[in-house]
């Protein structure tokens, strides 16, 4: 049940940033979105994966890595439109 | 040591937020804001408070109530002004 949760859990605060990254590649346009909040972000994926790594928690791992590749999408959208 | 880790990525993926919602309360615009990244990330935290709750897990309660209460805050703005 908790494990369910989890993955649930997991599966929708990974998979949200999807719809941002096709939002920023379509419009074009990022103005909007802070790069303190993005950098802070990527970093904090980044040791979250670290994390993972030292309690040898693949699920940990996983999830992260797929978030850090959908921040950076976002990331790179920010550093090229501004 | 793991533990020093997993504090200072929760602190960074937490707060990483506040300051989009300074953005977005300074500027008062969040067109570039995706409505669908901002809605499954609260519904998505919110799942895992249910799972801290279940696991009986007092930091990742702690850490997504405040990750919870910062994008209610960008949800709010994005409702506001589109």
């Amino acid at each position: 049940m908790s494990a369910a949760l989890g993955n649930l859990a997991g599966f929708l605060t990974t998979f949200a940033f999807l719809p941002q990254v096709l939002r920023a590649w379509r419009t074009g346009s990022t103005a909007d979105l802070s790069l303190a909040t993005i950098l802070a972000f990527v970093v904090g994926v980044s040791l979250w994966i670290a994390f993972g790594v030292a309690i040898h928690s693949f699920p940990v791992v996983i999830w992260n890595v797929v978030t850090l590749a959908l921040n950076l999408c976002i990331l790179g959208a920010k550093i090229r439109h501004g």
